[in-house]
């Protein structure tokens, strides 16, 4: 029976200092290294195996892996890393907390677009530091200057048809690093949800949510590791 | 023009303890943990970019890989890991120190030993807790019970022809970190070198080694990075 395991990288730098982050690349800060540390042995403790890994191309997600690999002595396991997997980019909001959003678009702009699908933040101006359009790792792609999560979860969903349903159906176990919103992305397929439905969904750092699937990938049960 | 780099593993804990490991999965030392820092952080003040790594399966090499890549904020390349870049099987003499290296085969055989391209040391008896041929990192291997130096270059140059050689014809710069023999393979096919002569040669641990190939993979200029 395919499995799956998702999980949420560890807390960020930015996560500490309550900033929008996307796709800039920022590292794990103490606590999120302990919160991958920890996944790892979850899983190594619970008997969890797998045969393939997937994560993003942001390095908060990539050493989540690699600790909670480490951990689990299965550091040798096939890693693919895919910007498909990034975070939702959060536009001009990428670098603000969340006092210098309210001041940036306001506080009513600031609730309708917390709880909606579709509705993007402004675009990141293209002389923004935050501009990551031109780093080496996104050649080829089109970087987007902003995303909705409705955007997030239409280029998430290819990498998933393409790369890690295969992988599934060929008979691997996939464990998969990413991001709040990119797991979203996967948990809104897996769990069959609305758009409204997916909106309210939070996804906690370093936790393991399993997802055991049928033959056709259809949801058998799902659930936190460490709630079993 | 076609670029390559070797970078031997930091030192392992059994680097320290100055036991043979071949084979056997042991992480780095403080040490080993620094100089591939070092190496990283080297190879980013040279200006050195990539677009490809390698890797063996074992967590000496591969640590050592992602915590350079880290210092030089390029953990989100692509990195294959394959077997054939292990380091040489060590047979019996897994898990012995030069002491009882010694008591175990005698002083001579050891010099014999230590001098020779292809004689094997004495194979790792089955019931050894060293023998990793059920682990499942090598399921479909055919994994030894020993090696000589030249086994050790028989088996990885297979890899160099079907995934690193190409990658470099196709205009990709190339990072490999690996072991102090399947490197010298390496060395011993990039530089030309005979039998006796790659048994004298010695990889520091640490310090990436270039090379510069032209197109057709013929040798340019090799030095050591920290030399320039």
């Amino acid at each position: 029976m395919p499995r799956l395991v998702l999980v949420r990288h560890g807390q960020s730098q930015w996560n500490l200092e309550n900033r929008f982050t996307g796709w800039w690349d920022v590292g794990l800060s103490e606590k999120g290294v302990a919160e991958a540390a920890a996944a790892g042995e979850l899983m190594k403790a619970k008997g969890f195996e797998f045969d393939v890994c997937f994560t993003s191309v942001l390095t908060r997600a990539i050493l989540t892996l690699d600790i909670a690999l480490e951990a689990m002595d299965r550091l040798w396991l096939p890693v693919f890393k895919h910007w498909r997997l990034n975070e939702r980019h959060y536009g001009g909001l990428t670098g603000l907390n969340k006092q210098e959003m309210r001041e940036k678009v306001g506080e009513v702009q600031v609730k309708i677009w917390r709880r909606s699908f579709d509705i993007p933040p402004p675009p990141l101006e293209a002389d923004s530091p935050y501009n990551v359009s031109r780093d080496r790792r996104y050649s080829g792609v089109e970087v987007p200057a902003t995303e909705s999560l409705k955007d997030t979860i239409e280029r998430v969903l290819p990498y998933w048809d393409e790369a890690i349903a295969p992988a599934l159906r060929s008979g691997q176990r996939v464990l998969i690093s990413a991001h709040g919103n990119s797991i979203r992305a996967l948990v809104k397929h897996l769990s069959g949800l609305g758009d409204e439905e997916v909106v309210g969904v939070e996804i906690p750092t370093g936790q393991p949510l399993v997802y055991e699937l049928d033959d056709d990938l259809r949801l058998v049960e799902t659930y936190y590791l460490n709630e079993r």
